[in-house]
């Protein structure tokens, strides 16, 4: 099966999916997206990702986008066109095609790609054995709650990572305190079984996974709170772990190369995948 | 004349000018630009531009892009395809095209894009006249001396200038000193005549304009210096200006509503303008 892609209302052969050079998505980052799981051919959490969309269209004023209805049979047959019983379904919008110039084009409309394809879950050997970060200076813009595509900051940070050998980073504010991973949420459980999360503000973004994971503790009646912390407090902690659309939730063994607790996954790691995934199943 | 495009190789008709969905400039921001003025059909200050174009590229590790030798030619033939005797060239490079991954990928080659339009210098009424700025927080990732066109906090305050009338924004940092404008940077001049605008470290990109400028002061002896300055001291200040590759020299006559001095361009303001315009001339 080849795969398709849809690009401004036409389902197209990937090969041949193509934007105009003058997208502002191209010249200027001007744009947001949305990365979807799908398991079972369904969307996971598709509501809370629209209702993300939304709010990240608002803050950067662009109007007139595909309404929630008609992009959600998008979405589902990009799925369907692709074949695609488990992976992920990528969407992006941006403020449109005009002649190159910052400020908001006088008229433009918005332009949707949405992409989707097979993957597989985390593989087992990191869900059992933990993955491994390193710690970076977060030097981001302010608005990281927009999930904007000026990603370059998070590109060169998962580089880093990749290079030291580890699974993510983790970037840290000008007051040592960890922000979130370049494409994940970071979370850490303290010495007396508190799970802790760095509020939503403008420092982080809002991950449909933490978001998730939150309504699950609250109603499973953890202990639960949302505040920064710092890399030291992370390196000391009893169990860490990141969330993501891409990874579920995958144990963070060690920090910098200093393993946290005794450098395996924790029990409470693993209870709140276990947790995850069933609300994953339940929800599809 | 329809207007002709470079993209990856090929000299193609502006309106057909298409990348694919998943080149990293689209999904990523993960590209770095430059903009040249085209005055008597020849390029301003190429090599500075180009100069500067390597130092971006090396900073985000995009190797193997097009040599300055054959990317010239390119420069030239789309200027020329053009018609372009007095307007700019655009380039971009981007890592190139793959699945998406935020890592570099393993493999992958730079896209380079070209296009060139005529436009005419500032108008002479702002140039007379002067223009207003307003001033906002300056909200970008810490290393704008990097010339991505990861530019969505440019849109943003470029946006928020216009809707207050002004041609321009300034940046603010923490520290309540001006950056620089979102496409622009940032001159005043003091009670004493010295010349100051901040220096080209990591909050700014380091102007092309703002270079040539450097070399012209420092050859004709003017007082010059590079150092941050506030907000309130460039509202208090005897001159204001602005430079960039489309503008020139701009007098600035408004600060967030204030103005400057008596509110009507500069003296040593206008005489820098005319000395970086017969620069131009020379040089061309």
């Amino acid at each position: 099966m080849s795969r398709i892609a849809y690009v401004d209302g036409v389902y197209r052969p990937h090969a041949e999916a193509a934007v105009h050079i003058e997208d502002r998505g191209y010249q200027f980052a001007d744009g947001v997206y949305e990365v979807i799981a799908v398991r079972g051919g369904k969307l996971v959490d598709g509501a809370l990702h629209l209702a993300r969309l939304r709010r990240s269209l608002a803050e950067l004023r662009i109007e007139d986008a595909l309404a929630d209805d008609p992009l959600k049979v998008v979405l589902r047959e990009v799925v369907r066109r692709n074949g695609v019983a488990n992976g992920i379904v990528y969407l992006q919008i941006t403020r449109g095609i005009a002649p190159r110039d910052h400020g908001f084009p006088k008229s433009s409309r918005p332009i949707l790609v949405v992409t989707a394809r097979r993957s597989r879950p985390a593989s087992p050997k990191l869900v059992e054995e933990g993955i491994s970060i390193v710690t970076i200076p977060d030097i981001r813009w302010q608005r990281c709650d927009i999930k904007t595509i000026s990603l370059v900051a998070n590109v060169l940070g998962k580089q880093t990572a990749r290079e030291a050998g580890a699974f993510e980073a983790w970037m840290v504010d000008s007051e040592g305190r960890v922000t979130e991973g370049t494409s994940t949420n970071a979370w850490i459980v303290t010495a007396d079984n508190e799970i802790v999360t760095r509020g939503a503000e403008n420092a982080i973004l809002n991950g449909v996974t933490r978001q998730a994971l939150i309504s699950l503790l609250k109603r499973g009646g953890y202990k639960f709170v949302e505040r920064a912390f710092t890399v030291a407090e992370a390196k000391g902690a009893r169990e860490a772990f990141l969330t993501s659309t891409t990874s579920d939730l995958l144990p963070v063994v060690s920090i910098d190369g200093r393993p946290v607790a005794n450098g395996v996954p924790g029990l409470l790691t693993q209870k709140l995948r276990d947790d995850y995934l069933a609300h994953v199943a339940e929800s599809t």
